[in-house]
């Protein structure tokens, strides 16, 4: 079995945005040497997500209004008892849930398995600080 | 390693319904001849889900309305931007976030490792044309 | 390609409650003795999740009212057409599909692969009578 594991360092000016790192993870596949297995993405902190969905700026500003309808910012500890904490990124972790954690790829013949407009984004909610992304691919 | 990677077509002709996959898992899941690995099943499309819920028509009338409501079908360019790109499907493209895109099933001793009502479905979001699950099966 | 399967009990006394199941995930890992590879955690059942988060007492209680707001308690069979069948927990059935199935972590030089803030939490959304959880290692 081989594998390869490689961590991308993310760091959005915004609180809330979205960055296409499609490019990574084919990268990281085509070095990997796996031809048949299965690649792992995941945000590695818990107020971002990886996704996949289109890229269209029109989207992603959907997305946004969507999220912060869902779960508004909010800095106030009775909007968020997280908040209590002396955090204001309550909403963050909410949003993350909706959007999820990782996405798995399939690698088939040295390649990302991808539908016709699948695309890999980081989703980041609470922004304007480094943080790192995980690829692992595993197969042969 | 072994692997096995299968291909189904949908045709949903409503724009919104829900497809019992879980017979074609297990026939790729047997026919891999894989007895400890994982088995990825995905959504091709990014207006489309795969999940694993409950296989009872109420709960899934249930998920339609609710579905519905968090992102309502609206083709006008106001109600969602990615609808200015000439397209009237933004609210798939929300629900299919809420669903999800794919789900991970154990394969142990030659089978799907599910609990008791555990069933694969596709989730088609905005139909009436076919589009693509991907069904990839590692392990040993 | 070494494996390693494992399954919880969780016993949930309340219908709504988050469990930091992490050490049992680490455990599983270690004796595994999978140097790189993946780790499925999942619920095994439909009115459950496995998810990703904050060890944060404030925050699940955020998540709590949250997820309330999102997909109320209500047994009756207006509310949830699945209620019709005899059961009160349509609503658990929509917690759980925002909250997520399962979640997939790289192992990387035997540990689990986590940012600074990741802990894995089971998701009880209707409790109150024992439900399993997989864990399941794959790798080298």
């Amino acid at each position: 079995m081989k594998s390869a594991t490689h961590y991308l360092t993310m760091k959005v000016p915004e609180r809330m945005g979205f960055v296409n790192i499609t490019p990574d993870v084919v990268r990281v596949v085509r070095e990997s040497g796996v031809q048949e297995g299965m690649c792992l993405v995941n945000a590695m902190h818990i107020t971002a997500s990886v996704f996949i969905n289109d890229d269209e700026p029109g989207l992603h500003r959907d997305y946004r209004r969507w999220l912060e309808k869902l779960a508004p910012f909010d800095p106030s500890p009775t909007a968020y008892e997280h908040n209590r904490t002396g955090e204001d990124n309550g909403d963050a972790h909410h949003k993350r849930q909706i959007m999820g954690r990782e996405v798995l790829v399939a690698v088939t013949r040295g390649e990302l398995d991808f539908g016709p407009w699948e695309q890999v984004f980081y989703g980041e909610f609470d922004g304007r600080r480094p943080k790192r992304v995980l690829i692992k691919v595993i197969g042969e």
